[in-house]
C-alpha cells in the first residue's frame, strides 16, 4: 500500500502510479475538492464520469458538520459520500488559519469559534489525526501552522518550525491511533507539508526537517498560490525540486488553474487540488482549450455550439452554449452543475493529457503549444 | 398522431395510451414541470431515469426568458432542453392571471409588466398560439381566462364565457399558423381547458361549450387545486366525468400531491402536472410509501437507511438518509437534487402503479390500501 512508482521523467515532469487502499492513481492528477462531503453541485457519479481518480475532503468543514463521529458511524468518508475510491483529507490547518474567527494559536494548537454553532473548538495536531482517522481517507495530512502568503522571513521561519514540531506530534499520534508504524501502514498514511513561504532558504530548511523525520509515503507543498506572483511560485517549486525524493509523490496543495497545472507539472508536481473548477463553474466561467468563456455572454444566446469543441465531457457532448447561457440567466441550478462538470473534467483531462505527453517524451513542446493556444484569446 | 386508446376501465379509473409526435405516453401519467426549460434541479437525463414520459414547459416563463425565438432558433423546446420526448406547454394563462403584476384584462387579451425587464407585454389567444407553436411542444394549451379559485358564480361564469370566446380564436389561429386543420394535425395539437370554478352547473356549461366547438384530441380541467377543499375538487371531477368523452385523454392541470393523483385517477383523470415534487424536494420534504419524511430530522443523522425502502430511484438506491440530511444541513445543492429526483420518481411511479392496478382490475382496493399506508404516519 501507498506505493509510488515513477514511470517516466521528461525534463522535470513526472508520470507515476500511486497505489492506495481504495485504488490506483495515475499521475499527474487533479483531485476535485469535496468540501462538505460533496464536490459542490456534482454527484459523485458525475465526478467519476469526469475521470477523476481521487477526491479531497475538508477536515475542518466535516468536523464541524456533520462531525467525524457521524461519518464514522456511516462507514467512513468513502462510503458516506458514495466515493468508493481514493480520498485524501486535509488537516484543517489551512482553514483554521484562514477561515476561522476568534482563533488563538498556541504551541498546543488552534482554538477557534465554530461558525456553525458558535461553540469554542480546539484543533491540535493530535485532534487533527483523530478526526482524519475517523473520516478514514487513504491519505491524511499533517496539521501545519500556516502563515500568511507573503510573510516576512521571521514569521515564515516561526511557522515552519512550529510545523516541524507539530509534525512530530502528528506522526507519533497517527502511529498510535492507527496501530500502524510509519513503515507498515495499511489503511491510512499521513503526509507532511513543506512550509517556508516565499523564502527559498526556509523552504529548503523545511524539506530538510521533514526528511530527517522520514520516511514518508508522499510529501506536500503548502503555502503557495496564496497571492504571491506566479513566477515566485515557479521559483519555489524549482528550488524544491532537487531536494525532494524522486520516489515519492509530490502534492501541491490548493493549486490550481489550468496554466498552474501545466507549469507545476513541468516542475515535478504529481498531485493537485483546487476549488476553482467548481467555484468558477458556479459563476459561469468555463475553461476551454482556447481560453476562458463567460457563459453569460449575450452573443451566445442562440449558439448551438458546445461549450468547448475539444471536450468530451457530458456537458459538451449534450448541451449547447445557448441552453447553458439560458440556464445561468434564468438562475436554474442545472447551469451551475453543467459548467462545474466541464471545469472539473477539464482539469482532470489536463492531468491525463500531461501524463500522455510525459510518457511520449514531448511534454515540453506540447505544454508550450497548449499554453499558447490557451492564452490566444480571453473571452 | 395524437391518438388516444382507452385500454381498460376499472370503476372510473382509466388506463390508456396516448401517441404523440415525440413518443407514446402510457396513462395515467404524471408530467414533471420544466418551468424554465429544466425540471428544477434535475438534468433531463435524470428526469428520464425517473421514468417520466412527458414534460411540461411554461409558456409564460419561456416567452420572457430566453424568448420563443431563441428556442426556435435552437431547434425547438425538445432539442433545446435535450428532452427529446413528448412535451406539453401551458398557455401562459394561469401565470399571467396569478403571477404577473400590473395586469389589465380586456377582451383582446392580458397586458402585464415583465418581471424580467419591466417592459409591458400582452398575451392574447393568438399570441399564446404563436409562442407555443414556436416552442414546438407536442401539445399546446388554449389561452384561458383564469378566475380566482373560489370565485362567485357570476365571476366564474364571466371567466368561462371569455375562455370559450378565446377558445374560438385559439383554434382558428392555431389552425392558420400550423397549417393544420384540427382534424389533420401532425406536429402539434391544441387542447381546450374546462373552467367554471367550484360551480357544478358552470363546469357542465364549460364542457358543453367546448364539445360544441370540437373535435379535440384531449381536454384539460383547469382551476382546481387552487385552495378549494379537497372534497370540492373530487365533486367537480365526479360531475365532469359523465360529460367527458371517454375516448380522449383528460388532463388535470396543476395537480398534484400523491393523494391527489390517487383520488383523481379514481375519478377518471389520465394526466397530471405539478411543481410540488421539486418544490418539496428543494425544501427537504420527501414523499414515501409510509408518508412524508422531513429529511432534516435530527434522528436521521446517522441513519444508513434509504429515504424510502420501497423505492428504486437513484437516490434511494445510492444514498443514506444520514448523507441526505447532511447535504441539506450543509446546504449542498446535491441534496435538493437528490430529494427532488426521489419525489418526481415517486409520482411517476405512482402513475405507473395505478396503471398496473387498473389493468389488473383491482384499482379500488389497491388505492384504498395505498392511501391508508400513506396516511398511517406523518413524519
Amino acid at each position: 500500500m501507498f506505493d509510488f512508482t515513477l514511470e517516466k521523467t521528461t525534463g522535470q515532469a513526472r508520470a507515476g502510479t500511486l497505489v492506495l487502499p481504495h485504488g490506483t492513481v495515475r499521475t499527474p492528477a487533479f483531485m476535485p475538492v469535496g468540501t462538505h462531503g460533496a464536490v459542490r453541485g456534482l454527484s459523485m457519479e458525475e465526478v467519476r464520469r469526469t475521470g477523476a481518480q481521487m477526491v479531497l475532503g475538508n477536515t475542518y468543514h466535516l468536523h464541524l458538520r456533520p462531525g467525524e463521529e457521524v461519518i464514522k458511524a456511516l462507514g467512513g468518508l468513502q462510503k458516506f459520500t458514495t466515493w468508493n475510491a481514493p480520498m485524501l483529507t486535509d488537516s484543517g490547518g489551512f482553514q483554521v488559519f484562514s477561515l476561522a474567527e476568534l482563533r488563538r494559536i498556541t504551541e498546543e494548537g488552534v482554538t477557534f469559534k465554530s461558525p456553525v454553532d458558535g461553540s469554542m473548538r480546539m484543533i491540535t495536531p493530535e485532534k487533527s489525526m483523530e478526526i482524519q482517522w475517523a473520516l478514514g481517507a487513504d491519505v491524511a495530512m499533517a496539521f501545519d501552522h500556516v502563515v500568511p502568503g507573503q510573510s516576512d522571513h521571521a514569521t515564515a521561519l516561526d511557522g515552519l518550525e512550529r510545523t516541524l514540531r507539530w509534525l512530530d506530534r502528528c506522526r507519533e499520534h497517527h502511529s498510535r491511533i492507527t496501530g500502524q508504524a510509519p513503515e507498515r501502514q495499511s489503511a491510512q498514511t499521513m503526509w507532511p507539508i513543506i512550509q517556508g513561504g516565499t523564502h527559498d532558504d526556509l523552504r529548503l530548511r523545511s524539506i530538510e526537517g521533514i526528511l530527517e523525520r522520514g520516511p514518508w509515503t508522499g510529501i506536500a507543498v503548502g503555502g503557495l498560490s496564496v497571492g504571491e506572483p506566479k513566477p515566485v511560485m515557479h521559483r519555489v517549486l524549482e528550488t524544491l525540486g532537487p531536494a525532494l525524493p524522486t520516489d515519492r509523490p509530490r502534492y501541491l496543495m490548493g493549486v490550481g488553474f489550468p496554466e498552474d497545472l501545466i507549469e507545476a507539472i513541468a516542475r515535478g508536481v504529481d498531485l493537485f487540488d483546487c476549488v476553482a473548477a467548481t467555484r468558477n463553474g458556479r459563476h459561469g466561467s468555463a475553461w476551454t482549450a482556447a481560453g476562458k468563456v463567460n457563459i453569460r455572454r449575450a452573443d451566445l444566446r442562440t449558439s448551438d455550439a458546445p461549450l468547448d469543441a475539444d471536450c468530451d465531457c457530458e456537458t459538451c457532448r449534450g448541451y449547447s452554449r445557448g441552453y447553458l447561457r439560458h440556464l445561468f440567466v434564468a438562475e436554474e441550478m442545472l447551469g451551475l452543475r453543467l459548467v462545474s462538470i466541464h471545469n472539473v473534467h477539464f482539469l482532470v483531462r489536463l492531468g491525463a493529457q500531461a501524463r500522455e505527453h510525459i510518457l511520449a517524451g514531448d511534454y515540453d513542446s506540447w505544454s508550450r503549444a497548449w499554453l499558447q493556444r490557451y492564452h490566444s484569446k480571453d473571452s
